[in-house]
Parts: structure tokens; sequence; C-alpha cells
């Protein structure tokens, strides 16, 4: 029996006169014996291949399994000393961009990993108006086109520069958001969208890759990650699968910050579910300087408490284009610990000084003066975008709130917090802390999960059990409905100042600015 | 709840904002409890259909179902009052002929039968020569084609004569002997005749439609019914299911008789089968005379035990062109009974008279004589044609001897005697009991089955448990090699005397000759 869990090694006592049992029959009935089962299965493509394999390796074989809750299913069947690699592909299905994730089966290492812009941005950027697109004829049909298509590319590609084929894909996993996934399987997603938002399915479970025109192996399946509706996704199950909340004793919470802040408590007893709107501020898409990170653009900021001259750091080095998400927290944190706002967020004229420019009759603070920056403008951030800033600052901070005194806990009370997305991967969470979006909890216990979309997918390729936990943490969700209600309005009254009226929640207040290293 | 266990109506509670679960899982939910269990699959194909069915439908919906041993497999969902047929097909997948038969699946009621000659007889008319041209390149895959083309002709045309369209059959059930389910199903057939003979697979189980390229409902499933080896088939099996073995509490037997002679005796606790060669003199296709019953056939025979003179029926009356297997049975009753052939089968000159002849130096006998005759020839049998039957209907008798032996019973335990195929349905068990072929039995103890192969798949289709029932017969059986030692030897001595050298298992001996009604 080899170590992987995804691959069994079986030796078939050879049929003679005595002991007839046909091929099939013979492999279903030892390896019953080995995963100590009564369910396995075989497709007909198998079948069909089972006679010259078992012959041609003298009845011993390596089997290629994937386990659909009870019952087994064979994908692959080799010899033992087959060189070829077995390979498992984890895909993050974003609205935006699409990543994928080559492992070897056997070890669960990484081969490759290789993106693409979801080609469906050529119909619309934003899920709701793909989903309009969807209901016109033919619609479904094109978008469901466009990612299988991009997908069965990129796995190409991915695989040439792996060396190895799309053939030697066993197993897929596939993680997105509610939306996606019913594109990706041709499903109708009007009802998604409208009261009372009820997806076609929660559970898709396993498929096979040939039925959804993925071209990896033909006995190949592909596992959906499951939604709790229409607005929390299979994307974040995988995140929560990730970040590994079914096995934790204490209490976690896990924040998912994008159009939407989604988020999770629990432990491996109770998971509990929520999402609204934090607004766009927190992905640099706020400013008029606001943009994804990237080649050119400032992702740190710091200020000098003395001169207050501001410290910047552009990626990839050169002249600065815009400003990402990280960097305008890093701004707001640095500004509000060197006094040049106050704790309103409103500019403090006397202390930003030659910094403050007045345009349109709106105060803007001057970041990048137009002779340094790559646009030849100014980069600036206005009064406005400080406000709408500090409005989303303070959602995200009402939303934690909720959650927690919903199952009756503080914020104190989380062990670890797991921030996901681009967003956990690059702020600083001092500089989120100073400015009240996050809460002040022991640095050490915010956890950034990168893409915990693709690592929650590529996970499952690690343990043939996954589905059963993956299922398990679906099913274990109870979804808050935020209401915004008098007591939700009162305390997003009293986030939207920095870091927040009760001084108490925050003493870390007097960290100092973030240092660039 | 419709009565039929197939279909289920489900009223499925609306969704609301309070209770979001999406279509599929709502439906699949309720059909759990409904069904009470834990495993129910729909198709992909169904989860694009069902958003828009279930708010057509107002969640009201009727579920055609598939039992899969444990698992529950939904093949079709339709509004309550839809007035679309709902059907089922069953298949005796014959190597000479096919023969298929519609029933409503809502009342297990026949719509129609039609039978088409196997495409595969243009490779050739036994299964031993396709199975060679399997071999060659691109031989499987046309054999392959063939039979599943006609197939799909016949069912359009059936379908059509029916009043209702392919995509209306829901639930296919194929019975056919081990290697014309191999060709059908497109696995490699070679090791099915080459010692130690083992097929691709025993338990093929439910497929799709689709996969096997069965023009039918997208999602309908097929069940091929299970060998016990490669000369022990499903056709065999699906008969014993048809007979009911696997509720008798007394030991029956069944035998089908063609190029072999395929014996079954058991009853709800034991299952015990053989096969051997009984020689095609009882299919009619032994003497120069002889044919398969058809118009112009002579299918009964009387001898006046006074005159001698020949009494025949014609199928569709006229001068007589040949004649068939019962008519060869009666003659040799008839001739023994008459006293015009002895004990050892022998022509008695002198009681046969003028009807006796020499030709090319080997007695014959004129059973019509050229003027009378369709074909302007005379009608003979000689005495090796007799010899020939003689040795048939001794190995037959041989065995039903050791089969029964075999168990620890004799042939007079037997309650029923079920004799399948053409054979069955139209021999006089009073000749074959007269000449020692049958066993002695009382006449009310054979049972003629028709078609059993067709009927065990079609009876498959009257009840949703039919898989594990039929499952349970065919892991039941214990399959009997016939060794041909001395012991068989001498039985088969004794079985060479008409009726045999113990006459007192045959006190119908004195039976009267058969009389033509």
């Amino acid at each position: 029996m080899s170590k992987s869990p995804w691959i069994r090694t079986v030796r078939l006592t050879k049929p003679t006169l005595q002991d007839n049992t046909a091929d099939t029959d013979r492999l279903i009935s030892a390896l019953k014996t080995d995963l100590q089962t009564d369910a396995v299965h075989l497709d007909l493509n198998l079948l069909k291949e089972l006679p010259e394999i078992l012959r041609k390796y003298d009845y011993k074989v390596r089997c290629i399994l994937f386990k659909d809750r009870h019952r087994w299913l064979v994908t692959g069947i080799t010899g033992v000393d087959d060189p070829r690699p077995l390979a498992g592909l984890a895909v993050d299905l974003g609205t935006t961009k699409v990543v994928l994730r080559l492992l070897d089966l056997t070890n669960g290492r990484t081969l490759g990993e290789s993106g693409f812009d979801n080609p469906q941005l050529a119909v619309g950027p934003d899920i709701l108006i793909r989903i309009h697109f969807a209901e016109t004829s033919g619609g479904l049909k094109r978008l469901n086109e466009l990612i299988i298509t991009g997908l069965n590319q990129t796995v190409q590609d991915l695989c040439r520069s792996c060396r190895l084929e799309p053939r030697d894909i066993y197993t897929v996993t596939v993680a997105g958001n509610t939306a996606m996934t019913h594109l990706f399987m041709g499903l109708d997603p009007r009802w998604i969208i409208r009261e009372p938002y009820i997806p076609a399915v929660n559970k898709p479970g396993v498929l096979k890759a040939a039925e959804l025109g993925i071209q990896v192996n033909a006995a190949a399946r592909v596992f959906i990650f499951p939604n709790v509706g229409s607005y929390f996704g299979g994307d974040l199950i995988a995140g929560i699968f990730f970040a590994g909340f079914h096995k934790l004793s204490d209490p976690a919470i896990l924040v998912d910050v994008g159009t939407n802040a989604e988020v999770v408590v629990g432990n491996k007893n109770w998971l509990i579910a929520c999402a609204g709107a934090a607004g766009p501020a927190l992905e640099g898409g706020m400013t008029k300087m606001g943009m994804v990170a990237g080649p050119g653009v400032v992702d740190r900021i710091a200020i000098n408490p003395d001169t207050h001259e501001f410290d910047l750091h552009i990626i990839d080095g050169g002249p600065p284009k815009g400003i990402c998400g990280s960097g305008i927290i890093d701004l707001a944190a640095a500004l509000f610990l060197s006094e040049m706002i106050d704790i309103r967020g409103k500019f403090v004229p006397a202390v930003c000084g030659k910094h403050l420019k007045q345009i349109d009759g709106l105060a803007h603070l001057v970041v990048v003066p137009a002779d340094k920056s790559a646009t030849g403008s100014d980069l600036t951030i206005s009064q406005a975008d400080l406000d709408s800033l500090i409005r989303s600052k303070a959602a995200m901070y009402t939303i934690l709130e909720t959650i927690t005194t919903s199952v009756g806990i503080t914020l104190k009370d989380l062990s670890s917090f797991f921030v996901g997305g681009t967003f956990g991967s690059f702020i600083d969470p001092r500089a989120a802390i100073a400015i009240g979006m996050l809460p002040d909890l022991p640095l050490e216990s915010y956890k950034p999960l990168g893409n915990s979309s693709l690592g929650g997918a590529a996970l499952a390729l690690t343990s043939v059990d996954f589905l059963t936990e993956i299922d398990g943490i679906r099913d274990r969700i109870t979804y808050l409905e935020l209401n915004v209600n008098q007591e939700f309005m009162n305390r997003f009254s009293a986030a939207k100042f920095l870091p927040h009226t009760d001084a108490s929640l925050f003493p870390l207040r007097f960290l100092l600015p973030p240092i660039i290293k």
C-alpha cells in the first residue's frame, strides 16, 4: 500500500478455472477489503481498459481513488511502476481572476501555479451584470463557455510548464462564490439575485470532469465547494477549511474583504457567518489615486512625526502612480498618529500645513507632489475620501462586533484572527488597529491567509476524506442576517471615530507609527 | 404519493428569506424524508432544469426515480399533471434476435413490443466468430455500433408506434448472454473464450444511457443483468428472476435449451447452475429436414398406432418444407410408442415397413413423401439423425440427473420444471418424457416460460427494488463445472435408451401417443 490516501496498490490473485471472477469484480472485491467499504465504483471507460491493464501488469496495479461520501470511485488504474505523474488540480474561481494550482497527488506537493483573468470580464466586471447577461438568449451558455475554455487553456499551459499532461489530472477541486460556481456548472443564476435569493444548488458535490467540459483525465472527478446561500459561497467555505476552523477549540474569526466583508466566527463545534457591505475603500477602489497593488503602486506609508514628511514604499520602486488598499490604511493610521487628522478623521490644517490644498472647495492632502509622481499630477487624498474610508472601517468593525455579540462573546475572546485575500496579505494589522478597523488583539493573533479559496481547494487535494470535512463545515454554518437596526447604528456611530469612542478598547492607541522596513 | 414505486410526488415548502435552502438541496431533502434514505442524487442536466421546473409547477413536482443499491437517483422531474408518458424499456439482447418491450412505469403495463435481427449477424452468426472479429482493428467498435444503432432505430420505431418519444423512457433493463452484454458495452470480450474464461465484468450494474450511446431520456439509467461467468449470462439470471426462484420454498429447476443446455436448480435459499452441450438436435438444427419453426414447418407429429400413418400439423398449413425441434421430439416419441424404433432408437424394419428406405446404405424413414412435400423431395429422418437425437436427449437427461444429484435431491423432488425459450414454448412435455429427455414429472410441473430473458428484464421494471433482488440471485448461484467422468458416462449410457435403462423412472412409458388438437 502506498503512502498517499489517494493511491492504493492492489495485488490481485490471478484467475483460474476454479476462481473465475471477472476482472472488474476481482478488482472491486480487493479494493473493498483494502478500503473496508462496501461501495467501490468504476466508470465504463475504465472497464474498457481493465482487462488489458490487469494482464499487462500481471494483476498488480495502482488505483487512483476518489471518495464521494460513502462511495469510493476509481478514477485511474496504472501499473505499479508507471512513471507517469498523478496530479490534482485546485481552482480558485474568482470573479476577476482565476488561479490554478497543480499538486502531486502522491505527496501533496505543489507542482506549479498559474492564473488568468476571468474571461467573463468581457461580458461585465461584476457578477450582477453577468447574471443579467445569463438571462438573455444564449447568455448563460456563452458565460459558461468563456470560463471553461479559459480554464482548459490554462490547464494545458500549466501542465506543459510542469512537464505533464492534462490526462495526468485525476481530481479537481473548485472554490468560487455562489454565482461563479453556478456559471461554471452552467446553472441558471437568476434566482440568486432575486428575493428570497435562492441558488440552484447548495452542495453540487462531485461531478465528472467530462460532463463539465473540463479536459483532464476522462475519469477525473470535480468537487465543487458548497455554498451556504447566494451571498456566502464556496470560496469562503474553502477559506474556513483552509484556516482549520473545524479543528479549533477556541473561537476564531475569519474576515475576507472584497466588495463585501465576509466574516465567520466559530470553532470546531459551531460556526456563524455573515456578509455585509464594507465599502470599496478597503480594496483601493475609492480614492482618485486608489488602485490595486502592482508595480509603481504605493503599498506602505509612514509619516515622520516630527517633520510630517511622507515615507513611501513603492512596489518595484520608481515614481508612484497610485496607492493600494494597504497603503491607504497605512496613510490613515499615520495621519491620525501624527495628529494630521483628528478623531473624527478631519484634517487638522495647523498640523497638515503645506500638505493641504483646496481643490474645488474641498480639502485635499498631497501625498505625492506632481513633480515626483508617475502621472505628472499630485497624488492626493481628499476629505471625502477620508470620510468614506472611515465609514468603511466603521462598517467593518461594527460587523465584527455584531457577529461576536450575537454569540455572546467579545472580540477579545478570539484566539485567532484570520484575514483572507489580498487585503489580508498586505495590510499592516498595526495600522488597521490604529484606526480601529480591526480590534486591538495581540499582533500574533493576526494571520494572513493569502488566497484562502485556492488554499482550501489545494488542501482538499491532500486528504481523501476532505469531502466529509467540508460537508461538515458547510452544515455547521449558521448564517446571520445583518439587520441594520438601532443597535447596529449605535455601534456604527461609535466606530466612526478614530479608533473608537471607547478608547479603552484600543490600548494600542499609543503604538508607534508603522515603520517601513 | 403516487402508487408506483418509480414515481414520487413531492410538495416542497416554498423558499423564504428565512428558509433559503437551494432548489436542488430542497428537493433532495424532501426526497430523503419521503424515501427514508440518506443518499439521493440528481444529474447535472436536471440541476440545469430544476429552478425553472420548480417555479413553473409551484414547488409541487413528480420525480421519476431509480434505486441503485443504496443510492436513489432522480432521472426525471415533471409537473404533477404533466400528460407525457413515463416509460421503461426491457431488452432481450439475443445473439440472433433482439426483442424490446416498452412498459408504462406508472403501472407496469406493456405498451408495445418489437424485435429485430441482431445486426451483428452481418459479422457472423455465432458469438465465437464475433469475438474473434472484435479482436481485429476496429472490430469491437464496429460490433458495438451495430447493436447500438440497431437498438436506437427500433426504440424509435417502437416509440412511434406507441405514440411516445424516446425521451419518455427513463429506465432501461438489458438481459443478454455474457458475450453479448460485453459487446453491448464495448468491453473487450477476448478473455471470455480463453482459459480460464474471465469476463471483463460480472456485475455491470447501472450505467447512464448516454454513455452507452442509447438514445432515450438524457438522465435515463440502464441496468445490465449480471452474469456468473463466461458461460452463464444475464439472460439466464433474468430467467431465474422471471421464474421467481428467489421466492420458492421447494426446489425447482429451470432449463434453457439453445446450442447449450443451461440448467439451474434451487429455491429461495440456494441456486446451483450448470451448462453443457446438449446438441443442436433439440433446436431442429440436426436433421437434413430440420429447421426453425415458421410457416410451412411441421411442429406436431402423431403416428396412428394401428396404421402407422403419420398425422402432421403444419404451421400456417400447406405442404410441409421441414420439421422443427418440437416436431422432431414428437416424431421420436411417436416412433418409439408405435414400436417403429426400439429402445436403442434403431428402426424396426418389420414395423416400419414401406416407410423405410435405404439411401447411400443408410436407413431413412420417409415422413413426408416427395409428392406431398413443399420441396419436391422426400422429408426423411435417417438412422444417424435418430442416433444423434438420442445422444442429445441422453446428454440433457444426464445433466439434469447430475445437477440434482450434486445437491442430494432427485428429479422427483422438483416442484416446478421451468422450460425457457422457444424450446420450452413448443415442445410437448409428454413427448419429451416418452423418449426420456425430460423426467417423468406430473405434467402440471412443466411450465413454459417463453422468452424468459425478456420476461425478467420487463419484470425488473415493475419494482424499484429489482436491483437488490437480482444481485441477490446472482450472488447465490453456485456454478457447477460438469466433469465428464466415469460416473457421468455411466449415467449417459443408461440415458441413451428409450426412455432409459431404468424403466421404473418412467411409468409414463405407457402414455398414449400424443394427439394433435
